[in-house]
């Protein structure tokens, strides 16, 4: 922690705005909140000040503003390249978590309204008991906030039915980099006057302003769902599997994720209570789910159905439907448990990139070969949301290796080369943050790089909000 | 048509980059794309370039900056508020009309990559072999081009479901204030390389470049559909018959769209070929469709039990299920002839605003009272989209009047009053133009204004694009 001998009227000042509750700075009380949450970024802060409302955050922000300190938001802290930590430039973290109310739920209009630091996981229990669902969902959401998920303009697992949150969020109020507050948190499908604002701002990781409360697009709660597991021959299999369950299960097709066989192995050796689901292994597994929000639909028969002419072209060897609400949880456990299987192996390099969902299966075999080009023997481990094209792309040493004997930047550049070749995106749905700029500096082009900086330049010309992150300017 | 004694090096330029074909100045050639279709709105043009590709494109606007020319970009021409005619600048009108190739259509990506000049009912037509869908749909969709669809932000009947047009666009390519080419046509899902660009085009009419080409989301064509039309006591009727179909429907809900007694009556007086569709006259009737694409799926069973719910808690007085697809189709006519029926009567004030869906009933009887009170008898027309809260609350003059008696402003003034006090929005799909940029000023905050002045500046410095719409800078 460094001190603060220069800043001594800005720490008083941060103390009275926000009082001993929601000004700390000694090194015990920020420690958590510095480091991101694998530990691989963070300079010490200043400070982490902790607002309960709308008015302090934005008196926050003019302080630090007019003492040009930089402002690093933060919501639950679970981003993996480093946006809800310091970079360089130090700073004040400003963490959400004290704004954490559900103020409306609206059961006619289908919108919540809700403070950025509500965790996406109590909102699904808030939401739970009227019938109502945010079709939101991903591994961290125990810990993720609405204003993080809005940040990263978050995806998960239900993207391909329901969208990302830029196609859930419905209104914003934000405040910007020179401590005013603009409310735009209309609860409003459809509205047009002027630039697409509430757009903008999801995905921009803080960079442009600190999202303080939002109002969300809700769905009816699903009454009925059905899903099964599936095991292929290889990824071309699986492409044209998914393509066959858009088409057969139309509007009721949640989530078609994968991941293949070291991902499973690593899961099942590291991980407790985990069950190898089919006597048939892989190599590549296929996770279907359905849903409907009303009752009556034989969802059952219909996945049959579909999975029956999947049989019949010869595209799966093994596959079962879950036969109860608890195999239907061990299923998604499998897939969710990805990350933590191959983390509790060792060393590892992460990928997320996405690509078009007709390219998948082509870019998985192009990157694996061009991985293992740069390190042979490199263990390959994709999985993620084939519905939508979103591939966790990621790498351990080959087996026996303690690491990547200092190949990790010709790996990785190997994957994301693969990526682009393949019309796809060096970041899907982790975000840039300070871990993927200059890499995404390599792959935008000239124009689109300018572009951005314009848009920093307008909305932040002190460079105060979140610097370092997204585009440098 | 302004002469150009001013401009031959201009004139000459365009004609050697555009060619005879692609380069028109004389008034014959002209007229028609210099005025908006109600004939409101254009001043004469310098002349009118419909360029080829997106070459000639970023040539006519790099033309266009070196001389200080004004662009206008315009698609189909089919707009209500004067964006795509050419302001008091004048300026050169740039038609995407030639440029209306579908350049290709991925039924495992369930993408289609067009140029902006392609007509929405061509894509419809086209994709409608390929059992595939462009869920966008509205009543100029025979002559509405993509680019303008984009360019507005547009809506339609089942935005409900699919979304808008910033919903449906995944990649974009525009030309750039500066005639660069920002090429980011990506057929991605998920893309948070930086800022949602292709998010902020959308709805910018024009303002920030001009889209040449999308690639737009697709989804699997129904194969099974079922409408009904309700007669209703009230609009609160209606909106809980909204809420309820929302809930009974469930993902089927395709569109629930409303209209009133006078409106049926005007359509029925003047529009040929319609017929009454219940015996009971409204006063509010509701149209619903309900669509699956998949088979097997018993449509009429499920719209039959949530009309059943409806009649149950005494909130419809009559209604009735299409018994065949020529019944729907007239259902869908009586709703779209809203505005002919309207137009053909005489003098109108036309408003597109949206609410809350829960607040609809209360700012329809709201806005009737006030717009009463400016004018004893006006008649308030209202019909739109009941399923995500767009009204279109049009006025026609009291019986026997042949106008508004000079009550024009001070009737749209207490409509547009009664939207922003329900929580609404004075532009829902219909966009900005240049008719509602000073009103849409007057209801937005100081620093909402002044963010869109930001964007704006920084991506067109020198307020070359299509100047005088969106936001006076």
């Amino acid at each position: 922690m460094k001190p603060l001998p220069d800043l001594p009227s800005f720490d008083a000042a941060m103390r009275a705005c926000l009082g001993e509750r929601g000004w700390l700075t000694s090194p015990e009380d920020t420690a958590a909140q510095s480091r991101d949450w694998l530990d691989r970024y963070g300079k010490p802060p200043l400070g982490l000040a902790r607002p309960a409302s709308t008015e302090e955050v934005a008196a926050v922000v003019r302080l630090c503003a007019a003492h040009g300190v930089p402002v690093v938001p933060q919501g639950g802290n679970t981003g993996l390249n480093g946006g809800s930590v310091a970079g360089d430039g130090g700073g004040v973290i400003v963490s959400l978590a004290r704004m954490n109310r559900i103020l409306s739920v609206d059961a006619v209009d289908f919108t919540a309204t809700v403070e950025a630091g509500v965790v996406l996981g109590a909102l699904h229990e808030a939401l739970a008991d009227r019938d109502l669902a945010f079709p939101m969902h991903l591994g961290a959401e125990g810990s993720a906030q609405v204003g993080g998920l809005i940040g990263t303009n978050a995806g998960g697992s239900h993207a391909m039915r329901f969208g990302m949150m830029q196609d859930l969020v419905l209104g914003l109020e934000v405040v910007l980099p020179d401590g005013t507050i603009w409310d735009g948190a209309r609860a409003l499908i459809k509205d047009n006057t002027g630039y697409q604002l509430r757009r903008l701002f999801c995905g921009a990781e803080g960079t442009l302003g600190i999202v303080t409360k939002a109002v969300l697009r809700l769905f009816p709660a699903p009454c009925g769902r059905s899903a099964a597991l599936l095991a292929l021959a290889d990824f071309d299999a699986a492409q044209r599997v998914g393509a066959l369950l858009r088409a057969r299960a139309g509007e009721f097709l949640s989530a078609v994720e994968f991941f293949g066989e070291l991902g499973l192995a690593l899961a099942l050796a590291h991980v407790e209570g985990l069950a190898r689901p089919l006597e048939t292994a892989g190599p590549v597994y296929v996770l279907v789910e359905i849903a409907s929000s009303i009752p009556g639909i034989a969802l059952d028969d219909i996945l049959e159905n579909a999975l029956a002419a999947a049989f019949e072209q010869g595209d799966v060897l093994d596959g079962t439907i879950a036969a109860s609400e608890a195999q239907r949880v061990a299923f998604w456990r499998l897939r969710e448990e990805m990350p933590e299987g191959q983390r509790l192996e060792g060393c590892q390099i992460k990928h997320d990139v996405s690509v078009p969902v007709a390219r998948l299966a082509a870019f998985i075999v192009d990157a694996s070969r061009a991985a293992e080009a740069v390190m042979p023997g490199v263990r390959v481990n994709p999985f993620g949301h084939l519905g939508d094209g979103n591939v966790h792309f990621n790498l351990s040493p080959p087996k026996g290796d303690a690491d990547f004997d200092g190949l990790e930047t010709a790996l990785s550049q190997a994957v994301y080369e693969a990526a682009v070749r393949h019309g796809g995106s060096i970041a899907a749905e982790h975000g840039l943050g300070q871990a993927k700029v200059e890499l995404a500096d390599r792959f935008r082009s000239e124009t689109e790089r300018a572009l951005m900086r314009r848009i920093k330049v307008a909305l932040d010309p002190h460079a105060i909000m979140n610097p370092g992150k997204v585009v440098k300017v």
